[in-house]
Parts: structure tokens; C-alpha cells; sequence
């Protein structure tokens, strides 16, 4: 989703290099001296406002947590909350998820979540999408074994490509859920956009999935 | 789907030898034998009273088509409506899809179809259902290679878990519709059961995949 620019945000970004970096080029394989503890690492690529992973790290103080987000507007919104939480286990990252592997080392993430990634229809448009083999290949190559990735949508379109694609890359299927409210899965964290539209009675489609 | 038993079907079946066989052990590699045509082999896995089989059999006369089905009283359904048509593109087996590498060769079947496959939905069950791995082993075995195995269904359930069973049996998947006849598909043909409850707003899904 497309933010309105916020005159505010580059001087609340600039203010607190503790929580946040701009386009970091020498953070590859160094993330865990961002945090106060030395513990497993998940990032959320395209965070939008932040509400899942600020509970995300509120509710597992076990991990570490990194917010990779393109848009000033939005990050500025998730350094807001952090700016009031100052969790430890939080740090974020304005950037693009297309240039992971410039940000990460191999094996250096224990986990990614895509959450409502703008599934860009049109076919022209389909290497911008999140589950594009493109950004799958970045995702291999930063997350360890085993690490995996969690991918939730409402749009039908995006995750019946996603189910195509992620398969095609030959990732081993977890989970596949076609109607994630309906479980009341008690880990569930909501987006913002997830808690909206599934209340509107849209579905949730979620698949997890790892790297052979 | 259980149908209630036919005092008749056993004496239809014995009837028409040219269009049925019962359990046959000797057929393997012979197929082609038993149509008017060389032509490539598709098979139905259940078809149920036969419909689908049978639509497909008149709108493709280009290849040849077999209704596999374990249950007497549903194949005695098929053969009445073959009996009818006299299709020499369609040939009937009376037998255990469980059994499909006694009844076929390897590389033999070009495609195969699934459609509306009980769900089995219990775990302990999973055993029986068309998509769990023992199945999908068979089908490998004598689909020939890049042959298709298309597989619809209505059950949730069953279609988050062939989606997973399928991508761990290393299949690629071609296709997913979560909303098949939201698409208007013409080469669609629709079961008996498909029209019935589609009729009633129940999502039809539809994958498409074959063996690596």
C-alpha cells in the first residue's frame, strides 16, 4: 500500500540511528550486534506500519526482529511505535527487498514473513512481486537451513501464483491454510490490512514453506 | 460418494464384455487393443456415475479415455450410459485404484484425472486418500513423462493437503484455481457433483501438475 508522504519522517529517521539504518552496505553478517542479545533472527519483508512485527517482538522476546521496509512513509510509522516501546529486540531497516543480499549474509536470517505484498496483476508487473523466483533466490540465500518462509495474502491471484512459483523453485511445502481465520490459530499475529479485510469476510490464504 | 447397490449391475456388466473388464490382470501394455484407435490415453481415477468421462470421451474423439472405478454400482451407472452412446474412445474398469500398477504399464497413461475424490478427512485415513503418496507413486508409474494429473475438488481440506502431499512428492505444479468456475473455463467439464455444488456458492479448485 501507497503512504502519503510524511514531512515528518525523515528527521524522526534521522534522530534515531539506534533503532533504524538507511540502505546499510556493511551490516552483512553484523545484525546481531544491532540487538541486545544474540538470538534467532526474522525479518518481515515490505512492513508497511508495523503492527505485526512490533508484536511479533513483544511477543517473543526469544527472537530478534527486523522491520525491511522501501517506503520512508511507512517506516517512519513503525519507528514511531518503536520510538515509544524501545524493544530490544527490535530493529528496523529502510531499504529495498529486492537488494537483500546486498543488506545480509548468507544464512544470517532465520525466517522471513511476507505479509500482504502488493500482488502487482498485471503480467508485465510480475517481477516486482515479493514471491517472484528473483527475490525467492535472495531469500535461499540469506535464510539458514530449514529457515522458513511465511507468506500470507488475501489477494487469490498472488497466492495462486505464489503456490505455482514457490513450488516451481522446488521449496518444500509446511502448511498450506486456504482460510487461516477459520483455524483461530492462537500464533496468528494480524496485520493491520489482515485484521480490516478478513473482518469485511475476505479470506486469509497462508503457506509456509522452506528451501530443500 | 456411496451409491446404493444395483440388482442389476452385475448381469449389465457381464453383458458387454466390449465395453468393460472386471479386475483385469492381463491388460498391462495392451490398451490401445481394446479402441478403435491408437490415440493418446487418458484415465479417470473414480468417476463416480460417469458423466465427466464420458462428456470428455464425445468432446475429444482425438484420444481415448478409461473410467476407472472400484465401485459396482457406479461403473454399472457408466456402462448404461456407454451402452447408449457406443463411444469408441471409451472404454470401463471395474476395480481398486489402489491396484493402478497391476492394471497399466509404465509410461502408459498420458494423463490422469481426480475428481471429487472422498476426502477421507479423518488422519488416520490418509491412507485412502487419491492424493497421499502411495497414490501418487503409481500414477507416476505409469503416466508417461510430462503427463498431466489434473485434480479437482470442492473439500478445502483435501486440496490444502494434496497441495502439500504433491509439492513433497517433488511434483511441479502447471495450474491452482482456488475458484475454478469463477474463471469460466471453456475446456472445463463439469461432474455431476461439480454442477450441484457450485450451484450452491461451494468454491470449486482445480490443480494441474506432473512428475519431475
Amino acid at each position: 500500500m501507497r503512504l502519503r508522504r510524511k514531512s515528518w519522517a525523515p528527521q524522526l529517521i534521522a534522530d534515531h540511528p539506534q533503532w533504524i539504518l538507511v540502505n546499510p552496505e556493511n551490516m552483512a553478517g553484523k545484525w546481531q550486534s544491532r540487538f541486545e542479545k544474540q538470538q534467532p533472527l526474522y525479518i518481515e519483508v515490505g512492513s508497511g506500519k508495523g503492527r505485526f512485527i512490533t508484536e511479533m517482538a513483544q511477543k517473543h522476546p526469544e527472537n530478534n526482529y527486523l522491520a525491511v521496509e522501501i517506503q520512508e512513509s511507512a517506516i517512519a510509522m513503525v519507528l514511531k511505535k518503536q520510538v515509544e516501546l524501545q524493544l530490544p529486540n527490535l530493529q528496523l531497516l529502510l531499504g529495498d527487498g529486492a537488494a537483500l543480499t546486498n543488506f545480509f549474509a548468507a544464512n544470517e536470517v532465520n525466517g522471513i514473513f511476507l505479509n500482504f505484498s502488493d500482488p502487482w496483476p498485471k503480467t508485465r508487473h510480475e517481477k516486482r512481486r515479493l514471491t517472484y523466483r528473483s527475490f525467492l533466490a535472495q531469500y535461499q540465500t540469506i535464510m539458514c537451513p530449514h529457515g522458513e518462509l511465511v507468506f500470507k495474502t488475501d489477494n487469490q491471484g498472488l497466492f495462486e501464483y505464489s503456490l505455482i512459483s514457490m513450488n516451481n523453485f522446488n521449496m518444500l511445502f509446511d502448511e498450506v491454510s486456504l482460510d487461516l481465520h477459520a483455524l483461530n490459530d492462537p500464533d496468528n499475529v494480524e496485520t493491520e490490512y489482515e485484521e480490516k479485510f478478513s473482518k469485511l469476510g475476505q479470506r486469509i490464504y497462508r503457506l509456509k514453506a522452506h528451501f530443500r
